[in-house]
């Protein structure tokens, strides 16, 4: 029992198409699959690969000689098609077709949407016993649309309109969240290193280039570990690279020996 | 000039899958196409054939050799991908991000989606260097989704997003937003310093430590002048305070002094 509506074919022409539609289908959880005349020998090697692995909407689809048998079941139809067809019904975008099938099927009701066949679509005859026209926002221009892409995006607003629109994620820290503590000491720690390194230029513009600096930062929403990773970066920036303790003694003193003569040449 | 979103396919194995993608953009008034690193003769009968006719879009599409050239004048970047990937970055569905997408091309962004391989999607660098995760409410038991079914969903959310309501306001930057290019050019000097530094321990760990915090940076969306101040910051962080050019020659050749007494003692 497809808590969906069920998809009907009419007449498809291409083992592949029907393949993609049946993955589509799946890929938005309707699995109920009708044909009406396929071309024979549809299910062939294409079908399958096309269908990746949805083998329970394709091998579970039911095969019926006439459209009439087809829907013979169904309390309320859709035909899907780009043209308008003098016939005078209701007209739906996908939206409203799918929120109006999921009202339907919460009621008890069996429900289908009709798409024809790839080169000529749905005849005038087919679209008569139908309740209603469900058609998309497509571009005017470039209105080809592919079988199996209608398909997806009646499976997609159907999603969307019921209740298993939830994403499969969200957003993850992988760590808990930074205490503003440890943020804002950081960040004092950041200030002190550019103050020394005269990156508050001119003087004046400390407190708000501090400021900006702090808001730019926090933009990151850091958890435990990034505040680690950006201290450590700082960290490493501002005291090279790591040495073992004597070397860095030495280092240091010969650092020391260049500050010197650079600040007499200052004074 | 398109006014949607950018469609950016990473490493597309199949002509057929193109042309389809190609097709879908057409359907929903997407006009421009990027591939990254396409299999080779990726243009062939097949691709013409699955394209049915959006020639525009399909002959109109530009080739890369890498993912940071394809992305290098953007703005935002949104990649999709079916499963959560532990980074950390902001995850949208196709609607709320449609909807972001459309303010910000209002706004007068450059805006692309990656799309990743056939098979395995993005990798975690290529998400790496982009804003946000893009999502699809899809059905967990079976989420493979067809490349070219992918790139019509984002489409048809983009082509709702413009006649629907979108909000009146997003969030916003005093700064046209910084182009993705010179970012990424940031994280290469970054990287260099870093390198320098000895940030990066142990080495083998080097990548994951320079995607992750490409990840951190990210997130905090850089307009110009922010991208103008970090990279102020680590260059004042890296070079010291400036002095003058006279007492800079120096101080460099007294440095230079000292540097050649540590290396001494380190052989």
């Amino acid at each position: 029992m497809s808590k969906g509506p069920i998809i009907i074919l009419v007449e498809p022409q291409l083992g592949e198409n029907i393949g993609m539609a049946a993955r589509a289908m799946a890929n938005f959880g309707l699995h109920e699959l009708r044909l009406v005349r396929p071309r024979e020998n549809w299910l062939n090697q294409k079908t399958e690969a096309a269908a990746a692995g949805a083998d329970f909407v394709l091998h579970g689809a039911t095969l019926y000689d006439s459209l009439k048998e087809a829907i013979a079941d169904l309390n309320f139809v859709y035909a899907t098609t780009a043209r308008e067809r003098g016939q005078g019904k209701p007209v739906h975008g996908p939206t409203d077709a799918a929120s109006n099938l999921k009202i339907r099927i919460d009621e008890g009701e069996k429900v289908g949407v009709l798409f024809g066949r790839e080169r000529t679509g749905l005849e005038n005859s087919d679209i008569a016993l139908t309740d209603a026209i469900c058609t998309y926002p497509i571009d005017p221009g470039f209105s080809s649309l592919n079988l199996s892409q209608a398909v997806l995006i009646m499976g997609y607003a159907f999603r969307l309109a019921g209740n298993d629109a939830t994403l499969p994620f969200g957003q993850k820290t992988r760590w808990p969240p930074a205490e503003r503590g440890a943020v804002l000491n950081f960040f004092d720690y950041l200030d002190e290193k550019l103050e020394e390194r005269g990156f508050f230029r001119p003087a004046n513009k400390k407190h708000r280039m501090s400021m900006n600096l702090r808001n730019i930062l926090l933009r990151i929403g850091m958890d435990e570990q990034d505040l680690r990773t950006l201290r450590g970066m700082i960290v490493r920036l501002v005291e090279g690279p790591r040495v073992p303790y004597s070397k860095q003694r030495k280092r240091e003193a010969a650092e020391k020996a260049a500050r010197d003569t650079s600040q007499d040449d200052e004074t």
